[in-house]
């Protein structure tokens, strides 16, 4: 059986996660590589239905562990009908946001606790981890005025937190990438979009 | 602040937990106590929702665990919402279903794990167990026996399962019985229905 590579990109609002990601793909394919890009739910009809009870703005009442199950629960389903059948044939899977999403939003920034939050995604993913996260960091000021700066997307709930909430997520991530260096690489995302993309073309190319 | 009890009904399909609970819910409110019966979803429209993902009967590419995740997050919207705000103002909660039956019947017939079956609950009910759980015990014989004469009711997806299958739901709250024989009470569910609530209602007044 051939085996691909499964990288995910993690990193706060703003940090440019989306265009990087379109560069990434880009390069791997010029290199001659199959190269998946998703993002969950991705187009997977049962977690399409949990996400949108996750988003459906009419939950206000929504209990902070039911929507990291249901989180969990999406993730299982695209990571099942999408992800393994890809890496399965080989391809490179690129996922904007993963399990770390998870743990520094709703484990370390909203309180739940990491470690509880990582119990239900192990749950979950069945330890089937990302080789490389590259973690685009950046500052909360910086990325709160990226958003504003960009038309033609949606703000959402989570743009609109506060700065404070911003700081705490990437301090999240920086707990993250202390307790798994191998696995999650830190890419200055307050540089231009040319450098970061040059700075994980090489971290990808140096790793595999 | 008043406390009530929480107390659950268990059992596999054809159990009678339904007529059972009726009759409790009768003697009880007959001692003066204020009595709330519930079972999951409980008309929690986050919770409805998330159970109408499960039951869909399009998703049939669901993989057990993301339904596993998703009782757990039903279950944790449901026992916020209504659960403990009864328990609060001192009700006697009776529920049809909770926990156990995600034990029985995902941890251990379907082959997940008790133990991993127990973590995302874990999760979703931070320690909240019932004082008391009433496990309605019956052969997979005459409980599909009973259901079969029983018109008024929709056959559900589950009672179409193998006898084997229940078989194994049966060991799986016999397991569960064993594992927690102060919490879990048995009852023989294959006594008249009379004999039954006599039963529960021993056991209940013994309790508290």
């Amino acid at each position: 059986m051939k085996k691909g590579l499964f990288l995910t990109i993690e990193g706060g609002e703003g940090a440019g996660k989306t265009t990087l990601i379109e560069g990434v793909v880009l390069a791997l394919r010029a290199q001659g590589r199959n190269v998946m890009m998703t993002r969950e739910p991705g187009g997977i009809p049962i977690a399409e239905q949990i996400r949108n009870v996750i988003l459906d703005t009419a939950n206000t009442s929504m209990d902070a562990r039911t929507e990291a199950l249901l989180y969990a629960a999406a993730r299982r389903q695209h990571l099942v009908e999408k992800v393994l059948p890809a890496l399965a044939q080989g391809d490179v899977v690129i996922c904007d946001r993963f399990v770390d999403s998870s743990l520094a939003y709703q484990g370390y920034a909203r309180g739940l606790g990491i470690e509880e939050v990582w119990s239900i995604n192990q749950f979950a993913i069945e330890g089937f981890m990302p080789q490389l996260t590259i973690w685009m960091d950046i500052s909360a000021e910086a990325g709160i005025a990226r958003i504003n700066a960009t038309s033609g997307r949606e703000i959402n709930r989570l743009d609109l937190e506060s700065m404070a909430f911003h700081e705490k997520v990437r301090e999240g991530y920086r707990k993250l990438m202390a307790a798994d260096p191998d696995r999650i690489v830190r890419v200055d995302a307050e540089q231009t979009q040319e450098n970061v993309l040059n700075d994980v073309i090489a971290i990808i190319n140096r790793r595999f």
